[in-house]
């Protein structure tokens, strides 16, 4: 890489939340920044489970990473894979050189996890990134199409089964989607099925959905899901996984699709560092979230594990990532400028978020809590808020609006079946 | 498959422009049609281009096959691959089964012709598909990375140059498209390289750009290009292709992006019906679309060969696949209904269209000729009235407007990077 100007050289690894923002807040102070991604995108993650289930295209929740940052003249952005770091010689190994850094902040997020069964990935894909949404959105939709041309009716049920593993926020609003998709928006697409007879499974090892909201909102969303459609077995684990379906609890379930919604691994950031990692694989890191005996490094979002002052965990989540991505560079510029301050990373719980189908949400702010249509509208309003400044804002409202209205669903494409390379999916 | 119930079959293969207006001109027709098609859309081709240079989503100009027509209900769609077609026992032998017909339209359109040269496709990829358009806005996306990277003057030239083969519209529309795309929206996202220098060349062997145009347009077209900082080739073929770039005239010029829009070969048609084909391709119908020894089995769009009373051939334009499958439908129908009419296909040239970047096009009608801004207008609300049915018109509408006011390309996303199967393109 070209030399730096004698300023400080600060790196970025990951443009999620947390990296993000640790840059934009980074604008006024006189330092080199690079932000490396693997992709060329932020990706808005809340609204990926809408990619997949063909409710909105991929260009409404990702955003070019240069034209959110074309105007902040100390940042150069990188699109390249990170394969290791340097601790002594200061140096992060990128695939196509090197960069040298003074401080490093380390924001590459999280993957699913299969809990040691890392051979269901194959057949139970989770959502992470785009191409996960749009391999799922293909999955979910030739099963319908599979189903029509289909002449057994046991085969027709197995491809018209669709199990999400996990009942969390993204368990959820992947389940309550894909009952709307089945009951409203295809209903009347096929000619030797009844898409409404798909049969919607959401499987939970733990006893209730939802399990960090109030236990009210976990009964309301669950009685809300249950009249989409869907059923819910509760305290039941998956033991075994393959293209013909899933075993629960000994019982054996025929399913064509099966989605993976149960568990996140940090990223290599542990491995790169050569820090103690939590059971997750996420760094255990200092209340300023810097690591262990390096305090130019930090780590941060859903790859460091980072506890709030009554030691509970801060959670995985957007709003956590922001704040945390703020922080480092506030301890940065501090640093730059000579100053030096011993305040620790302080966590404020802006509130909890999930939608269940189209018409209803939950909400759990720390005085209030919410749940049904005005919800929804809050959720709705609170996520097209925070899309300023990634897409026109005016679109993905109108977007909505428009599927509202029309019960449509505009992105219901099936992708990578002309590619060369490409190969039937299950 | 399942059987009929005695009503008169009619298969439809391809559900472009010919396919889908035959379809729904058969709506009143008491018979069983199906439609086979190897994607589970329609595709707006006209627009294609913009996906390709990260103007338009996927989603905004292609839509579900099931959902155009889930309110016709004779038809049945099935998403499937035609392999050979049965002449003798009527039938249509499919992937996964055959399908049996009394009438057969065939509307399988074309792909890029590399005129014997077919191993140039690896590197010099054509635009006919969703996965065409998303593989050349990857490829160019990542030249303008790549060059960011790169320290090394002449690999940073290479991959600033873009060659696009061929001057008809879809050449004509990806040069001016590609030549804003570097001028005006990425021309502050880059630090190192300076987007605008980009070299965009445009080759084509004949004497003039739009060559089907009248010859003052055609001098416009080429003015405006240029203007944009498109350097045109004119009577220059291409006489060798590969990953370091192209020869034209025993020049060599090295360029990491070459797109192909020199030419076309019909589909398979001809080889499934053991007809004989012109140059192209195409199968030689009679003057009412049937092919010879077949009056059951009709051949339209890009695929047959037509001509227009005055011995002219018919271009192979949206407008016309359409004529000619309301054509087909109409014969169908008094087939059915017992009249037997000898009217032949008589073509109504509506009139080119084609864009020459963001503020100028031409357009030829019968009686009207027209270039500039005012054309570009007229394109532009043709382009949306034509789309009516397809996506909300108020939605690409909008989208269009945001980017025209803001010069932003909302959908530059570089997709299939996190496939597990994917390779680095060039």
């Amino acid at each position: 890489m070209r030399e730096s100007a004698g300023k400080p050289r600060i790196i970025v690894i990951g443009a999620g939340f947390g990296g993000l923002f640790a840059v934009r807040a980074l604008r006024q102070v006189d330092a080199d920044i690079t932000l490396v991604d693997k992709n060329n995108y932020h990706l808005f993650q809340p609204l990926l489970y809408q990619v997949a289930t063909a409710g909105l295209a991929p260009s409404d929740i990702a955003w070019p990473i240069r034209s959110i940052l074309n105007r902040q003249a100390n940042v150069t952005v990188l699109l390249n894979r990170v394969s290791a770091i340097d601790k002594n010689s200061q140096r992060v190994q990128i695939e196509d050189g090197q960069l040298d850094y003074d401080y490093l902040v380390v924001a590459t997020g999280v993957r699913h996890s299969y809990f040691g069964n890392e051979g269901w990935e194959a057949t139970a894909p989770g959502l992470k990134n785009i191409e996960d949404a749009t391999a799922i959105r293909r999955k979910l939709l030739l099963a319908f199409e599979r189903a029509e041309m289909s002449d057994d009716e046991n085969e027709r049920r197995r491809l018209l089964t669709f199990v999400i593993v996990g009942a969390g926020p993204t368990g959820v609003e992947l389940a309550g989607a894909i009952a709307e998709l089945a009951r409203n928006t295809l209903v009347r697409d096929f000619r030797r099925i009844d898409p409404g007879s798909a049969r919607i499974l959401l499987v939970e090892a733990g006893t209730r959905v939802l399990a960090t909201f109030a236990e009210d909102l976990s009964d309301y969303t669950a009685k809300t899901l249950q009249r989409l459609g869907v059923e819910i077995l509760l305290g039941q684990a998956v033991t075994h996984c393959d293209s013909r379906g899933i075993i629960v609890d000994d019982k054996s379930i025929p399913a064509a699709t099966v989605l993976w919604a149960a568990g996140v691994v940090a990223s290599a950031a542990g491995d790169w560092l050569g820090c103690a990692t939590d059971r997750a694989g996420r760094v255990m890191v200092n209340d300023d979230l810097s690591i262990p005996g390096a305090n130019n490094i930090f780590v941060i979002g859903d790859t460091a594990a980072v506890f709030d002052e009554q030691g509970k965990p801060v959670p995985g989540i957007a709003p956590a990532a922001k704040q945390q991505g703020r922080y480092v560079a506030a301890r940065i510029a501090a640093r730059i400028a000579g100053e030096e301050s011993n305040n620790r990373f302080r966590y404020q719980h802006a509130g909890n978020l999930a939608t269940v189908g189209r018409k209803s949400a939950v909400i759990e702010f720390p005085l209030l809590k919410m749940r049904g249509l005005l919800a929804w509208w809050i959720w709705g309003v609170a996520h097209i808020y925070f899309l300023i400044g990634v897409r026109s804002p005016v679109l993905i409202a109108w977007n909505w609006f428009w599927q509202y209205l029309t019960y449509g669903r505009g992105a219901r494409l099936i992708t990578g079946l002309n590619r060369k390379d490409s190969k039937a999916p299950d």
